[in-house]
């Protein structure tokens, strides 16, 4: 078996795995993550096809750096495709923006959800978490899937847990879009920790709190949807395909498409976004 | 024009529109959406016709009372029904548990959102405020439909402006339908007031923080979906009211199932649910 995220086919010196501007427990955890999701898939993945100049890119000033990762699924496997990827840039204020992120989406030979976890980290103290597992289907109209994907495997758990720490708050993320896209069971939260010797610190709350419910929830999702066998009949793939693929395009647009020509140049995010639109077929 | 929520149909001494139980703030804020949406709609609205022993009810010990009032639309009318209810029971603790709600189903001759609002007051200085235009439609597969009536209306700005208040955080519905039901703007907060001298009191938010937001949404809804024109074709009409009727069914299920029958007894339960049904045609 190939080591995390198939770092062979990397022509640059900076790797997707070696998520090299966060801290030690968000790189483990990342690391972990990224690991668990493999060794469990990986032999369902193709490896990674990107251009080199897409796996690892930065702005002309250099003071902006990315990476991303994305592995397609073999046409015999539920999963359409697995997506990692890194991004640091410097604020002007001083400090740095990290987002580190791993998401899988499956295809419409089942109707599982999908697995969405992001950290973006915009100060030495502040951390959002975005955990989730996005639902294929309208959640109104299907109870039976509710009741299936997130009553039965008790995903509100590990959500409820994190919402007990006095460092968490709710976090609305800007896009009323991503808001409906999310499981009523997601964990959007923003952790402002302790400064200086005051309440936890960052670090300490994303290796004792945080890592062991993101393993949780990426552990429901590799049981009970990347591996759990679900039927789905000829016009319910149509359904699926055409929702699918809406949110890929929407998903690209909101994350993509104002932010990154400002932060890596015009040039840079025209080639990212279309190595993007290839691998999703959007 | 008749008063508000058509008191003559009332034989029972105890009033819908009287809201007996709570304070002076919350009277005057549920009184005040009641006449704005008879004032608007009430030339579309049937009077009430649930039985007296349905429009007030009390259990056997004489400590839990509660009104219902529903209107249905003319069938020329694009509203389905309007339901106002308030409950009060008294708790072991020694305090009550108040609720009042008004809300409002279209039919399928639109598609525009309902209106939902619903207070509960479990103690005298903390309060759940439940206030949202949930969507009558899949907003992953329609991002036309959030636009229109979610984004372009700012329904975000009220929900940000009372997020603001340090005695507000968010509620989270232990039902993952209800969850699932609601809009990517709803308002889902827990008021925890400040007792005796300290900080705001809860009469105080609910009358000059709580009541203006209720009414800015109220407004929305009127304007833009009650009173807003949409062309809904044959097939459309069919999906909504699937969708509809799923709604209702399920929030009968999880609002009355399980808790009725032990604060008003078997038979008062039965009565309502049965009433409600028939009106609801589910």
């Amino acid at each position: 078996a190939s080591s995390p995220m198939d770092p062979h086919s990397q022509g640059s010196k900076t790797k997707f795995i070696d998520f090299p501007y966060v801290s030690a427990p968000h790189k483990n955890l990342m690391v972990d993550l990224v690991s668990t999701l493999e060794t469990r898939l990986g032999s369902q993945l193709l490896p990674c096809t990107l251009p080199p100049d897409v796996q690892y890119y930065q702005n002309e000033s250099g003071t902006n750096h990315a990476s991303l990762h994305i592995r397609s699924g073999l046409s015999s496997s539920p999963v359409d495709l697995v997506l990692g990827s890194w991004l640091h840039c410097e604020l002007p204020t001083g400090g740095a923006l990290n987002i580190t992120s791993l998401s899988s989406y499956l295809n419409p030979t089942t109707d599982a959800p999908n697995f969405l976890l992001e950290l973006i980290q915009s100060s030495p103290t502040s951390l959002v978490l975005i955990l989730d597992l996005p639902p294929r289907k309208d959640l109104v109209l299907h109870p039976d899937y509710l009741q299936t994907f997130y009553q039965d495997t008790q995903l509100d758990t590990p959500r409820q847990k994190l919402e007990k720490l006095a460092e968490v708050k709710p976090y609305f993320s800007s896009s009323l879009y991503i808001r409906s896209v999310v499981s009523p069971t997601a964990i959007l939260v923003r952790i402002e920790a302790g400064s200086g010797g005051e309440g936890k610190g960052l670090e300490d709350i994303i290796e004792n709190d945080l890592s062991p419910i993101a393993k949780e929830v990426l552990g429901i999702w590799l049981d009970q949807c990347a591996c759990g066998e679900r039927e789905v009949g000829e016009d319910e793939r149509e359904y699926l395909k055409r929702r699918d693929d809406l949110i890929k395009r929407k998903t690209i647009e909101i994350d993509l498409g104002s932010n990154f020509p400002r932060l890596f140049g015009a040039d840079a995010a025209d080639r990212v976004l279309g190595a993007i639109r290839e691998v999703y077929k959007v």
